[in-house]
């Protein structure tokens, strides 16, 4: 397959590279890294990027910022960082995709285990994890010419944890090549309208 | 108590009110009527609904507008109607209230039963509907002052059938009588971080 591979140079999106590049071909992109330089807050720089990368089979999504902070001092910007990037610039992917992708292709978007089981300072990310929970099951069911569409849920990373352990105390970490793994699922498999979450 | 109804002329804003007006002082808002007129999206105009409010316990809201259509046919501008409105509207008058409710208040937020249960033409609202749920889920654990927060999450309502019945073909209904119960355990109750689902 030819799959296209936003965030391919972060934590989760090295893993899934390793994953898939053995089986498959993969096209790298990301804001600042990649084989394609795309921001997806920017509709039209995403409609530039698949006009760019040509037919593809699926399109895996490792990409997405938000805002981590108190939800007393949140504002309707900050709530409005994540809702910008990681959930619209998600949505975004199959908004636009959704008319290129080659018959039978796939998305997969990645949330996040605060959709279900919150953190403090984790409201924005609850939000927005929860929200494209509920796009990809309400878009699996309206994806034409048997697109597909799941969404990849996992618990914070090994790698990440020097970084993010300290406001996931108790939280068991997952290594980014196990949440490599349901990417490897939902494209390579013929699930649609799943969360699969990794924990 | 002093209860805040924000959407109190909708069809769920009306059975709220007869729901909650005989044990409790009920202050009616909304875009077009209500005691006090307030645009959800509008942050200046939720924070000056506040000031004009003065001291409350509760803040139920009853409204929220999103658009239905083909996902074929959704673009981020169409996507961002749910999201500025049912979506950061509700948001909004969390992160406004945490600072001015009494202690010990609540929110009550609506969402819907598409978050989890689909139909075509809700991508729109199957996102909204799971990030408010999320939303309600990271805020519950950060609010001071003892101040509560849950969503009512409603299946179709009977008194919608004629408008939205055949988008919910095989969807049992219920009355809207039925979802204010739901309400009135979330204001009158002491539960926090629940999604009431009513089937
Ligand atoms: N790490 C965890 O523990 C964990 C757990 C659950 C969920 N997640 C989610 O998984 C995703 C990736 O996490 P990560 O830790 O792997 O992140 P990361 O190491 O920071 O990598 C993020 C990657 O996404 C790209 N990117 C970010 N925003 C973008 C945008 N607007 N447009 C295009 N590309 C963009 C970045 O590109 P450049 O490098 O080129 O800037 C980078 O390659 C995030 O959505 C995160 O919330 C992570
Ligand atoms: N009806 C159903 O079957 C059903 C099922 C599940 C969930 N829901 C959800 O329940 C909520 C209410 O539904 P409904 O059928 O009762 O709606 P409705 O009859 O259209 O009433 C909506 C009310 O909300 C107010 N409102 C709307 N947008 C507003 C804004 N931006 N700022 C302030 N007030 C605003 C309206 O005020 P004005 O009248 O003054 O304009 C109106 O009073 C919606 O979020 C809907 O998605 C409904």
């Amino acid at each position: 397959m030819k799959i296209l591979l936003i965030g391919a140079n972060g934590t989760l999106g090295q893993a899934i590279q390793r994953e898939l590049a053995p089986r498959h071909d993969i096209i790298t992109a990301g804001r600042n890294s990649g084989d394609i330089r795309v921001d997806l807050k920017d509709f039209a720089s995403v409609q530039a990027m698949y006009a760019q990368v040509g037919a593809i089979d699926a399109v895996v999504s490792a990409a997405g910022n938000l805002h981590f902070g108190a939800l007393a001092d949140m504002t309707p910007e900050l709530m409005g960082v994540g809702i910008a990037d990681k959930l619209m610039g998600q949505v975004n992917l199959v908004l636009a995709g959704q008319h290129v992708l080659n018959d039978g292709g796939s998305f997969t978007l990645i949330s996040g285990v605060l959709s279900h089981d919150p953190i403090v300072y984790g409201s924005s990310a609850s939000m927005v994890n929860a929200g494209l929970d509920g796009f990809v099951i309400g878009a699996a069911i309206e994806l034409p010419r048997r697109l597909r569409i799941n969404a990849v849920s996992p618990t914070v990373v090994t790698e990440s944890l020097p970084s993010y352990g300290p406001f996931f105390r108790g939280f068991e970490s997952v290594a980014a090549a196990k949440v490599a793994l349901a990417f490897s699922k939902s494209v390579e498999g013929a699930q649609t309208g799943q969360v699969y979450r990794v924990l």
